[in-house]
């Protein structure tokens, strides 16, 4: 029999004990032995957590337990769950944890750690979807091109119902909070950090690269517009959170931002909270990988099947699924302003004669090629300019939307969403 | 240095050498050591395979070479690759093959002669996609409750033409065999066989089932017509063939057919020579997972994927997934006479008084409730009734259809589909 210890005992860990419980049928035919959560660490003792777990409020009860293999981390935050797992380590148990913030700031040194011992984290991206896993097990062979993937719910959801139904994305936000999809504070989900942190894990297991989230472009869905959903349905694109990773010689560029996806893309058609990545390999070519991206229940599948793994074999793979440098350490993080992609810009403008060709000089003189523009009357006296670009550089156009805010008849800072 | 031998050196045999070569830097990166391919087995010596390892006519050469510590089966076949794997198996020699009808026949006496030795086969089910993977490993915390998938790139790329196109099944069978898609008899993949060995593997890491291709309930898509498409699009459909495993209670369904899917279905949107498996958990609910189910390359990075793994752990998961019977071992495999589901039927009638009531009457007779009925012109003076049914067993199906295909005024054997 192998015993587990919960660090961290609320939704994901109430289900992680449950599913241990309920399913406990396949999980020991599967794993070769049973498996039981012996203790629960939680902050509060006296509240009810509905589960039948012996809890404290000591992580040291569980850190100095011998009989105890397997310590599950699901605390959140990032330097107490740290100073968890790497006592956890060195003392030689296995760890298993949801924790993407942790990862985001500490998956190298943990890496390290981890060299001689089992350290999981199937659950910290995309919740019950085994990306992990297929990235760095299934799709070993291969050099990955690019990873580009839906990886907040929250996200989803609001630019889905904000297509599907023109709702404003002020009230798209209400009925989120008000449906627990996003919190009181939803800068974390809408403002791309969840996101963020999700990608540099992936970009880790694939490319080997070491960055943080302040390293990266990170830009949410705030200002996406209902004229901007008008503009993606006329032109094809539904428009969707993205976090990506793209190799580019020996370049790897990192960005998470609301994007326009041709509507015939596999990703675009990922709609409502569901989350999905699709990785392209030198040799599979694309797959995809869909499913619930959050819950308690999904997070917990991840939680359990990283258990049930390290029953079965204790530590096989490399935690970050490689033991010497990926292709010779030569990869490097692009810098955002070098990035490259299509555009589609919002320039709201007095209507009147000549800012047409004022405005198509001031792209000229940036190197940026309009690919199509249109032209729709706004409130009052003012129109918007709906225009695309073809491949143009991050730094461009942010020196070019500058320069564009800063003429008296451009009545508002341009939006712009990166096309892919 | 790790030294593989592989058994069979053609498209896909080729490839795992080429992407062994051409990605050893990721490869070993992640392997932790080098990988190379010492010699390979073919038939016909003579022959340029355009790839640059050591040949032999002798597969003894290889399963008596103490230095080759993987075997890479890639015959095709039943009776001869068994004997290969089972003495390179017998001889300690790890084993990973892409052999889909070797496993459908012979999985469970390899489980057990690799019981303490790695036998790997991820190309064997979806090519480059890692389901095998995400069903043993990711999901091994849930019940699985169905797995619903496209599992043959032949059958999909002949339906999505038909339903894009609208061109009749033998031309775009025809087209199919230039394009290479499908064999000159595509009798293997258009009667639903290819995805019924690959189903049948699937059930067993899921459900432990064991059973054998004529088991289990198998029919192709060679009756599907321009009227059935045209019905599906009206009622919002798409027609796949899927290779469907479900519990339901005790017992286990498996079946192989054509189905209509509800268009807003993630399943149905897979097109194309493209193949996508949705695997429904208790606990994480859908997830699937979608890319190439075939080609050289794409069925390699599966092979190689296998290789890695071993390098990096030997063995750690039992090869079906279990090490004790699945749910106790009290899993048995449903007749497929009980398999209940919706169904789609078409009835070419001559178009007379009464004919409308004695159809509807037998309908009545056999237990069978009509959905929606919808009567259509066709050649001369027949029409054809398109019709589908609430929930009905397959047997009192089968034995309406008979019924109707002896009445005078049904013209032919009615065709059938089911909804799924």
């Amino acid at each position: 029999m192998v015993k587990v210890g919960i660090v961290g005992v609320g939704t994901v860990g109430v289900s992680v004990a449950q599913i241990l419980k309920e399913n406990a049928d396949v999980i020991s035919a599967r794993a070769g032995r049973d498996i039981v959560v012996k203790s629960g660490v939680v902050k509060n003792l006296s509240k009810d957590r509905g589960v039948d777990i012996t809890l404290t409020d000591n992580v040291d009860d569980i850190l100095n337990d011998d009989e105890i293999e397997i310590v599950v981390e699901l605390m959140g935050g990032v330097d107490e769950p740290y100073e968890v797992v790497t006592k956890a380590l060195k003392s030689g148990k296995a760890v298993v944890t949801a924790n993407k913030a942790l990862l985001a700031y500490h998956r190298y040194e943990l890496q390290e750690l981890a060299k001689d011992i089992a350290f999981e984290y199937e659950a910290s991206v995309a919740g019950g979807i085994p990306i992990i896993n297929a990235l760095r097990n299934g799709l070993s062979a291969n050099h990955i091109e690019s990873i580009m993937g839906i990886m907040n719910g929250t996200c989803n959801y609001m630019l889905t119902k904000m297509s599907n139904e023109g709702v404003a994305y002020d009230v798209i936000l209400k009925e989120a909070q008000d449906l627990g999809y996003a919190e009181a504070d939803p800068t974390f989900d809408v403002g791309g950090y969840d996101a963020a942190h999700k990608l540099l894990i992936l970009a880790s297991i694939a490319y080997g690269i070491d960055a943080k989230p302040e390293d990266i472009l990170i830009e949410g869905i705030e200002n996406i517009s209902q004229d901007d959903i008008a503009f993606a349905k006329e032109f094809g694109y539904a428009i969707k959170l993205l976090g990506i990773a793209k190799k580019d010689g020996n370049e790897v560029e990192l960005r998470v931002h609301a994007a326009l996806v041709p509507q015939d893309e596999m990703i675009a058609k990922i709609d409502g909270v569901m989350n999905g990545i699709s990785v392209v390999g030198d040799k599979v070519g694309e797959t995809l990988y869909y499913g619930a991206g959050a819950g308690g229940d999904a997070t917990a599948s991840a939680v359990v099947a990283n258990i049930v793994d390290i029953v079965r074999g204790g530590k096989s793979t490399p935690m970050l699924g490689f033991d010497r440098p990926m292709e010779a350490g030569t990869l490097t993080l692009k810098d955002s302003a070098d990035i490259e992609s299509k555009y589609y810009l919002r320039v709201n403008v007095s209507d009147k004669a000549g800012v047409l060709a004022r405005i198509t000089k001031i792209f000229e003189e940036h190197n940026i090629s309009v690919q199509t523009m249109l032209q729709r009357p706004a409130d009052g006296s003012s129109a918007n300019l709906l225009i695309s670009t073809h491949n143009a550089k991050e730094s461009d156009i942010q020196a070019m939307i500058q320069t564009l805010q800063e003429l008296d008849f451009v009545q508002s800072k341009p939006a712009m969403i990166r096309i892919v």
